[in-house]
């Protein structure tokens, strides 16, 4: 191997790694607080075209790599610089679409040594301690669950989607012919994951104020003619929504039906006293899926599934010569082949154990707190300005609203009003804003997870809103095709 | 909010991260530095209770975390060095059991910049330039998997495993009564994603070699009276052995069956000018499988899965108002949510991008035959070495052998004697070695992702073993059930 090749392929771990780390971070670090300033709002501006143009300049007519390499330090600099420049940073409180938190410091240095380690949680032989410490990250979300359970578990996902599948898959196990059910608020993976398990596709409940409600899903259960599983959604992702737990569960209950939740948004909430109460009756679950990437301010990925018994766990048990045999279990080594559907697994696990040890469960729970007091700031802010028109109050941190300027319009005009303001903003890289489809039209969304911005860190994102509107409306109007 | 709780929470992104990373990385990067030299050795000591005791050593009779946090100085501290002690280093050559590689510095160095940022590459406006970059980086692949054909494509997966399940799913969209056929030396996973896809259980070809032959798989597909969807081996856990693809790609096409290769371990060899040869056909594969977390050294994950036609992917399809409504796509907002069967996803493509252009296609290539050159050589030296025997010439970079003394025994306890010398190297540190149980009894294995390790440096592990086994080769004798 030629010495060059040699120098970059520098490893991380082993003796020598924390010194050749400590040479490179740097350079991403620069490349981030460079990139950022460059940047200097947050999004990139253009849109599509001129991000695409960004990445060409640099690699010019070349693909990302040809035979030769340009080297670690190139490579970190440059790349790291263009993507601080280009990305949407959800660290800016203008960056408040998606269920995509601005991830703490703390997560992201931790995952630095995870990374260098690289362990694997398939088998013990691969993630000696950080297979334990997964014990212990997993049995505090367990028990924050299910308080009551005498045997909790829980398993790291990839995120919601995957909890969500694995909510199914172990309905199916015990039930081959188990048919999903859900609100029409549930988020689009749980019919994805009907549909990659080979289930029926979800029959879908009427939902009223965005809400799963009983009387409906106790009227579908009787007359299902199935094995039901009811997945409901403790904060939904257009609204925050989230469905009356403890009446389904008492509805599932008297049906036979198997409960899932879809607590990716909301579970989180958990750890604040104040807040747990909107998730009453959430212990009466089946399975719960949870995400630390939204409240929990990990990087992707930071998924969670826990289950009231850890029997049901078994579901996903299989075996392997070369990372469980026989012998190998009997004589001691933990069988972690079952604890997922992956094989080989990030340690998410480790960033989250860091994390939830910096802040503890108050320390969390406040964080949680202070999105959803700053969404119902917010949410007043908004009821404040003429200008503007909310839909309702928030149930967390989703605030949905639009500019009165398209209540003028007329109704297909006034949603192509509030779409444009959206893309403009977006192409512009002022502010990046969410939108959802509701009965009575669109609406532009924020989701607030920023865990330390206030109501004055909005003002400027609401007063853009209704400049662009005003900016647009004409134009929207005059193109409008006579309906 | 307390203002200790806000001081723990300090973001990753904004104008700020970058100072708060400076600050706390090096305290993960000593902590990996001490952490390393306190375990001095491939392993931590003591097996599974001292690595527990451990753990219960720093955390006390306490939860992992209690309500009130220890900050994120001491946290990061704290479970830094508790996870470099107590964690098998791949980057020891000693650690060489699994395809568990150890990650080279430029990839874990990219990552911060991308945990930092956190794009979700589920939408555009979460992703802009991630999503430009991952958009090169599979094309790069997908023209290194597929160099004649007209609109190759890739998507990023999380490992091998759900590149194996993306390759039956996209089998079993356009034929739902499709059946997997498989040799017996395919990976687990591929038995796992039939079950989890709702399909029959693959129907298993026997092999010849250790590898899955054109004539049985012919006379398998003659008589199924099914569509199938054969999945080949580039690469088998096991032993490393290549299936051979064009024959084998001959009679799917022969029999209307859809191929897909499980390249997980060896596709990355494309890199080598010298070694590409061993996948000959593989471009002829409808679908294939590669992990960039074996040969490619990324942190887990950086799964693949090139398919020869783009269109083929269209079954990922899927539409979720807040992500990718249709006035928002036909606006030229680039739709990104059928590239995955998550939602959220890690930009796991971005330490890919700038680990390629740092090392170009050929120093990639250099890597990987520096791996099979060592296994080679490792081979030699155990054949040389009349107090062990070798399994047999290696293919790609994995080595079985068995201690000499294995074969003096009766057939189960030469078999309980391997597994037993496996588990005393494992428990004491000193080497972490796999297991393959073949037709003809347990072997250890080596699977040597270390890109810089020399025979001289696996010649003390090769010494650890032959040692074991005649101190354990007593006891083992002693002790065995007379059969």
């Amino acid at each position: 191997m030629r010495e060059e090749i040699r120098g970059v392929a520098g490893l991380a771990g082993g003796r020598a790694g924390h010194r050749r780390l400590a040479e490179l971070i740097p350079l991403v670090l620069n490349g981030l607080a460079e990139g950022t300033v460059e940047r200097g709002a947050a999004g990139p501006a253009g849109g599509p075209a001129a991000v695409a143009a960004g990445v060409a300049a640099l690699t010019g007519t070349d693909p990302l790599a040809g035979p030769t390499g340009v080297g670690a330090e190139q490579a970190l600099s440059e790349l790291s610089r263009l993507l601080a420049a280009g990305s949407v940073d959800p660290a800016d409180p203008a960056c408040a679409a998606h269920l995509h938190c601005p991830p703490l410091a703390v997560a992201v240095a931790a995952d630095v040594v995870a990374g260098a380690l690289n362990p694997s949680m398939d088998s013990w032989d691969q993630a000696p301690v950080a297979s334990e410490l997964e014990r212990e990250l997993v049995t505090l979300i367990a028990r924050l669950c299910y308080p009551q359970a005498p045997a909790p578990d829980a398993v790291v996902t990839t995120g919601g989607t995957e909890s969500n599948l694995l909510g199914l898959l172990l309905a199916r196990e015990p039930a081959p012919t188990v048919r999903p059910v859900c609100g029409r608020n549930a988020h689009h993976s749980v019919a994805r994951a009907a549909w990659l398990l080979g289930l029926p596709a979800p029959v879908l409940v009427d939902c009223d104020g965005g809400r799963l409600r009983p009387a409906p899903l106790e009227e579908t259960l009787r007359t299902l003619g199935a094995p039901a599983v009811v997945v409901a959604t403790a904060g939904t992702t257009d609204t925050g929504e989230i469905d009356p737990l403890r009446d389904l569960a008492d509805v599932c209950r008297r049906h036979g039906a198997r409960l899932h939740v879809d607590a990716s948004y909301g579970g989180l909430a958990l750890c604040s006293a104040k807040l747990k109460p909107l998730l009453d009756g959430l212990d009466e679950a089946d399975s719960i899926a949870l995400d630390a990437h939204k409240f929990g301010w990990q990087p992707i990925s930071a998924g969670l599934l826990a289950v009231g018994r850890s029997s049901d766990l078994a579901a996903l048990s299989v075996r392997a010569e070369y990372l469980n045999a026989g012998d190998d279990t009997e004589a001691g080594l933990p069988d972690l082949l079952g604890r997922s559907i992956r094989t080989s697994r990030r340690p998410d696990a480790f960033r989250m154990a860091v994390t939830f040890r910096a802040l503890g469960i108050d320390g969390m729970g406040a964080l949680v707190e202070h999105c959803c007091a700053t969404a119902a700031d917010v949410a007043s802010a908004i009821e404040a300005d003429p200008s503007l028109r909310l839909w309702g109050a928030p149930t967390l941190s989703t605030v949905l609203f639009r500019p009165a300027r398209a209540d003028e319009l007329p109704a297909a005009t006034g949603d192509e009003l509030v779409a444009r303001v959206r893309r403009t903003l977006l192409e512009a890289g002022t502010a990046i804003v969410g939108r959802a489809t509701m009965a009575d039209g669109v609406w532009l969304k924020l989701t607030l997870l920023h865990p330390h911005a206030t109501v004055e860190d909005y003002r400027p994102l609401l007063g853009s809103v209704v400049t662009t509107a005003n900016a647009l409306a004409a134009e929207v109007a005059g193109s409008a095709v006579p309906g």
